[in-house]
């Protein structure tokens, strides 16, 4: 397996600009697939749903898919009934135009909450989305759903699945409200695989336990998080079942697609000027090391001090200690970037090291509770003064 | 009951400088009452206790005391054994020197957390608190406890009982680390009332829950986070038992001293620009309207929204989501200092009018879900950069 940026089999782009949030920028995209595709999907499980979300969640039901819309700049959220409209004519207007069912078509949207979306743009420009079909590419499409991302996020993984080649491709939009429990809020994972609609459901849930619901930039959860992936086939292996010998190869490679697209994320996380992992070890269970990872990583006395270089372990055992997970405050060691700052829930006495250490822009923290053999990890980054500018000047 | 800076009979204050953290301040305080007093107090309830929380935990099992030794600059928290020998000796020292119990003495710590007590500096300064009794005064105390406060906070109320003229005077430190479950780091209630344990206990316990556990700054809680109140009997009046006739007045008198030292707390949130008040109405119970009201005012996407006057009232709605309180997206009204942005979980139309009322320093956002009659108050302020500065910039 090796990473590439080559797209699977059968799988078509197009963007264009609908000026939905204000003119200048791309902000339309569609996904195709030359073949209907066996779908799957996640979706946030706040319970007030983005219009689209409500939509999908109907529509995924049939396992089955062609298209996908995706628009940024409007969330089309907390847009009552005339939303649902909305997000079901932009499915029927794509659906006219690619000569296919809307039922196989699905829309995703992100961008402000509570605005109504701008249909008369939207009606004018899905159109335009034909001619792009045959120039634009998938890096297009993953600039076109950015909202504050800095940079688009796309990751390939080619593998090879009795003789056929099989690509798995990713993309998606991350930077400000991520949080545990559909972290991103839009993702697309296209690949050509032949699979069956139970053996990519099972693949897609294991991959995002340990990828998209790992990751906080800020602790909040989006009312449109998705992640949606199409299977067309097209890449002509035979059918990969759960009980297949290659579900493993394949469940691994879209764990790896959804941990790069992650790690990418948090890179870009708003304002953020460090990649942290943090991995809490010897919890009682794998729940508690991953709720105790997951209060660290949304502390923002944590999340300042890393910013600042500081190696402030104290603050780490407050955290510890207000997450109730069990410990044992005299087993816990605590370690910044493989340096011991904390040895049986003491100082030892190297913070002024510890606090070098820290001026690299990746840090690790490993804090092992010895108490049982539940471990986790966690992807964050550090919280910083532009974060604050960027949200606090979001809207104007 | 009228507001004024008077002291309850029999309490005096001393305070000197130990030079714990660093010199230049007053960092040690003695909080002493001529006659024992009946003593009751409320602490962290986080799982990594500061060793003088566990200290005083033990000893406000016998309902007296006579003086409180505190410090800032050092929370004597994850200190392991040295830490509780320390602890203890802070208390032995300071009744040696009032002839008093050890017993009797209550210790509370605040500042860095994992730092070792510089124990010889202490040992050399509580002696010299003897001399201070005679000159220093409240406020004095209330600014050698603090911390990032930028300036000191003590209420006082009177009342009479029965003729007797009844003070309650309260002091504390909050700035940062506030949030649920124990909010202020340490706070002193002082009063002269004669009035049994069982009653201090249940006034005690019903103030904090509206005041200090409805306040958050930033979401951490501290390992050393405590209240403690003093009731010395010197106003002579008639015992006040939970069945008397005096027990309310009592009761909201001391009610009152605590949501004033909150409101106080909040605004001088660390960096904060505006004094939050959200209120959830008409949820499914009073817990699930505190749920709601607290996630909200946790949440960083509307805490900077607050700092910018963005009337974001998107962003309460994805709150209101992730927070997992019985809602209907359909019923929710959503008002910004008396201005109705959502009706119906959809826009009014009236951000930019919004945005005007916001740039007030005093926000209120009421929150009405009209599916019960559950309510709750929380106060809590906006996220600025200089939170972000203060909180890098910590130890250094």
């Amino acid at each position: 397996m090796k990473t590439t940026t080559r797209i699977p089999e059968g799988f078509l782009f197009s963007v264009t600009e609908a000026a939905i949030k204000k003119p200048g920028r791309k902000d339309l995209a569609l996904i195709y697939s030359a073949e209907e595709a066996v779908m799957s999907g996640m979706f946030t499980t706040s319970t007030v749903k983005a219009a689209p979300v409500k939509l999908d969640m109907k529509r995924i039901k049939t396992g089955k898919g062609q298209a996908i819309i995706v628009n940024s700049g409007n969330a089309n959220a907390c847009t009552g009934s005339q939303g649902m409209k909305d997000a079901d004519e932009m499915t029927a207007l794509a659906a006219d135009m690619l000569s296919i069912s809307k039922s196989r078509v699905y829309v995703c949207s992100t961008g402000v909450i509570g605005a109504p979306m701008p249909m008369d743009r939207v009606r004018g420009s899905i159109v335009d989305l034909i001619d792009g079909l045959a120039r634009n590419t998938v890096d297009d499409a993953a600039a076109a759903i950015m909202t504050t991302d800095t940079f688009p996020k796309v990751v390939s993984k080619k593998m090879t699945v009795e003789g056929k080649a099989v690509t798995i491709t990713g993309f998606c939009k991350g930077a400000g409200m991520i949080q545990p429990n559909m972290a991103t809020m839009l993702c697309f994972i296209l690949t050509d695989a032949n699979i069956a609609k139970p053996a990519l459901d099972a693949a897609l849930k294991s991959a995002v336990k340990r990828s998209f619901n790992r990751i906080t930039i800020d602790g909040d959860m989006s009312t449109n998080d998705t992640v949606l992936v199409m299977a067309n086939g097209m890449a002509e292996n035979r059918l990969i079942k759960k009980s297949s010998d290659d579900f493993e190869k394949f469940a691994k490679a879209l764990d790896s697609v959804c941990y790069d697209l992650c790690r990418m994320i948090v890179k870009d996380g708003e304002g953020a000027t460090k990649f942290v992992e943090i991995e809490v070890k010897n919890a009682r269970n794998e729940a508690e090391a991953e709720k105790a990872a997951m209060a660290i990583a949304n502390s923002l006395l944590v999340k300042t001090a890393l910013y600042g270089n500081d190696a402030n372990w104290g603050r780490l055992m407050a955290v510890l200690g207000y997450s109730k997970v069990a410990l044992k405050e005299d087993k816990v060691d605590i370690f910044l970037n493989g340096l011991k700052v904390a040895s049986k829930g003491s100082a030892t006495g190297k913070d002024k090291e510890a606090n070098e250490k820290l001026k690299s822009n990746e840090i690790k923290i490993v804090i092992d509770l010895h108490i049982g053999k539940g471990s986790a990890k966690v992807l964050t980054c550090d919280l910083t003064e532009d974060y604050v500018k960027i949200n606090a000047e979001y809207r104007t």
